[in-house]
């Protein structure tokens, strides 16, 4: 009676919203400071002041009806000119406001964009850990995921890469900082992946186009701006948006960035704006549209994310869990002390400890902790953390 | 290299939007006094002075992080009680939050719907004139439509529609108050309505879903309210928007409603949720969300439209233009004096004049004209459109 696939998807929720759902009920029963939840990437950093200033000045300033009225389904010209200007100034590249079209955020950025490039049965290779969302985009859309296994510092790993690849598969999928590792893919590898990209090219007569997921591209830690991947290779559809940079993750607000340099880059644009149509959006939310035009140079707060980090990863540690050292991005990826992730993440449930379990980011065994939370709430979780790992061995 | 009905999609654009850039473009040329732009359903009738009141007091008086974080996918349950307690209290049905799904936009809410019950091959029956982007999103879900042609008076010609029906039909989309017509189905047609699916749902043992599109509720001229659809008919999919009423077009807010009573109502609600998730939504805008929470009593400004109406259909009678009377929305359908619409609309040009011919509305031979313009607007385009009517004599 209806769609099955719908059904199930809907049924089975994803594992984050699931926990995320769940931490709320509990700390509705137990008190806000007897659950611990690192379930979801909510920043508990604030937006920039000039974020909240910005806002208020708009709604006072602007003409309503102008101010909520429909823009173009791309967006607002005066927008996407200032995101295409903002990226040219940092990357040194050549994009034009009819290169940019506005999303409501990464996932409709990404499920546009793979509904653009698919036809029924094409392959995108997905690089393990991923978000699980992205298996559902590519399913969605009539393609195949197909995972590459992840190494042992979470870098591309090229050997899997290679066998992985057919001439059916339409695009690579990247995410970088990586969520939910906390990987920073860094020159070499973005150049590796680039030349590989161009060999496809080469052998198949049509491009291999990459899908760059960077929501988390301003959440680095270390000193270095990771590499822009469309400067290394053209053929890159960037998806972005200000959710984690700006602290604004339920707004919906991002875009898609098709470089001029692509081939046949007018045509993607189209299929871009078909594809938009077809998902039902019309356009993005227009108020955050013009936000962001205000605020492209505002940078979150990374001092607090950093100190959390350092908490975090610290504290797990020494008490013994194995971590993966995240570099950017606000998760911690941990190794379950006991192999089944899904079995930890029950046990730590009775600690008031709410952590996902990777295995839908196809790493089993492994945990993400997000830790765009509070201070407080690190420094308070620690020690229920240790009695869950005691109680382990 | 591309998926190839998303190119064609984002080629051929929707009729409206590319009259809306064309629109924009003109004015911008030749100055906003010389274009009379009717194009696009983006109401010149301001918010409501407490929606821009309360929008201010949400920024200013919330935690930004609280503000701005991630709401549950299908929206915050406060905001999903108030919407369902609204609708409770107007039309004496029994919605709980756990049967609201926040959307972005009605666009949204129709996609998600259409996607959320579709079967591939399935047929969902659509009234002439409609909504073009019906046809996208119901192709896009693997389906097909299936039209019925309007009667003389843009009522359901139930002999069409008897006829339209088959095994295969999945749902009814109907549109009350009908954007282009200004149609209102009164008591008498929705009954009639609900009787025909009750006896479809008798003979084929399953539901035949009615897909109610009701963003212009809110908007109609007489003393009546429109029959709400869910109370005649329990299998009733209620699909809403803010944009129309609270002129908030841009913003994309707006719910589907599944009633309690509906069958396997939670089975609905969760393939809703399931298709949300496909179609890349993560959840709606939550600082909307939390607005039209605090609105849902606000009304348009219904007198402005009133007023346009009047001014509009008196005039253009006089002139010799025939007219379908509207009584809701804010669109005057009018039979081009020469046959094609399509022509008419390239002459309309010449004269400032932006109409939508109604071809892809299904509905060859007739125009629509947005008049959520300015009343200063219809008095000065009344004499481009006498002007216009002289010269296709």
């Amino acid at each position: 009676m209806l769609n099955e696939e719908m059904y199930a998807l809907g049924s089975k929720r994803s594992i984050i919203r699931e926990l995320f759902e769940y931490g709320k009920t509990r700390a509705a029963e137990l008190g806000n400071d007897k659950v611990f939840d690192f379930s979801i990437g909510n920043p508990n950093v604030p937006a920039p002041p000039e974020v909240t200033q910005k806002l208020a000045e708009l709604i006072a300033n602007t003409e309503p009806a102008a101010l909520h009225g429909y823009s173009s389904a791309q967006g607002d010209p005066s927008v996407r000119a200032a995101v295409a200007s903002s990226l040219n100034k940092r990357f040194g590249v050549p994009y034009t406001a009819d290169n940019i079209y506005m999303t409501c955020g990464a996932s409709a950025a990404l499920a546009i964009t793979i509904r653009a490039l698919c036809q029924k049965g094409d392959e995108f290779v997905i690089f393990a850990p991923y978000f699980p969302e992205y298996e559902v985009f590519i399913k969605s859309a009539g393609g195949k995921p197909v995972t590459v296994a992840f190494d042992a510092n979470f870098d591309i790993d090229f050997d899997s890469l290679e066998k992985a690849v057919s001439k059916r598969t339409k695009a690579l999928v990247v995410n970088s900082p990586n969520n939910p590792s906390g990987a920073v893919y860094g020159e070499q590898t973005v150049s590796r992946l680039a030349e590989f990209a161009k060999r496809f090219e080469k052998k198949h007569g049509r491009p291999l186009f990459i899908i760059a997921d960077e929501p988390y591209r301003e959440l680095v830690y270390g000193d270095e701006e990771p590499p822009f991947v469309p400067s290394f290779y053209y053929d890159t559809i960037y998806c972005y948006s200000f959710s984690k940079s700006l602290s604004l993750p339920g707004e919906r607000i991002g875009y898609i960035a098709v470089s001029p340099k692509a081939q046949c880059a007018d045509e993607i644009y189209l299929a871009v704006m078909g594809a938009g149509r077809a998902l039902g959006y019309v356009c993005a939310p227009v108020l955050f549209q013009r936000l962001v035009a205000e605020c492209t140079d505002s940078r979150p707060n990374i001092s607090a994310y950093r100190e959390n980090r350092d908490l975090l990863v610290g504290g797990l540690t020494e008490i013994g869990y194995e971590c993966a050292q995240p570099k950017g991005a606000f998760y911690l990826f941990v190794k379950s002390p006991i192999g089944s992730s899904v079995e930890f993440a029950h046990r730590a449930k009775e600690y008031g400890l709410i952590l996902v379990p990777a295995d839908d980011f196809a790493a089993s065994g492994w945990m993400r902790i997000a830790y765009c939370v509070s201070k407080d709430t690190i420094l308070r979780a620690l020690p229920a953390f240790r009695l869950l790992f005691d109680s382990c061995r």
